[in-house]
């Protein structure tokens, strides 16, 4: 079963990594762009068939591992 | 208008990080997990509202800097 992981920053935590991205582009000539958040994506291999406990799991990796939960939002979606 | 940029590493294409975060989730004692690759998640806001016109600025967007389109994929995905 496959597990697509978007992790986030939350909304009003600071992104550093996004300002840099949106002044690139607009230094690009970029135009009427309004913000940019950068996150990150993650795609997992596992091997839990059910679909509740897959889900389980991955939301356990996204909190011990994946995402720093103070700052951080994860969302999970699973294929297959 | 929101679009939202998915840029991940081609099929074939090591993944060092993935392999870490793969290596540190069994660390962890997660078992069967069959593989990891790790890319990023970028959250834009245009002001374009036509969706053909805002995917044609996004796609410029990703070949010019997103994405180095020689080692990664994107997609796009845009939101009202």
């Amino acid at each position: 079963m496959k597990a697509k992981v978007h992790v986030t920053l939350k909304p009003g935590v600071l992104d550093p990594q996004g300002k840099a991205v949106h002044h690139a582009l607009e230094s690009l000539g970029f135009a009427g762009i309004g913000g940019v958040r950068q996150g990150k994506y993650i795609e997992l291999d596992v091997a839990e068939t059910d679909p509740a406990k897959a889900k389980v799991q991955v939301e356990e990796m996204c909190k011990k591992l994946l995402a720093n939960t103070v700052i951080e939002n994860f969302a999970i979606d699973l294929e297959g």
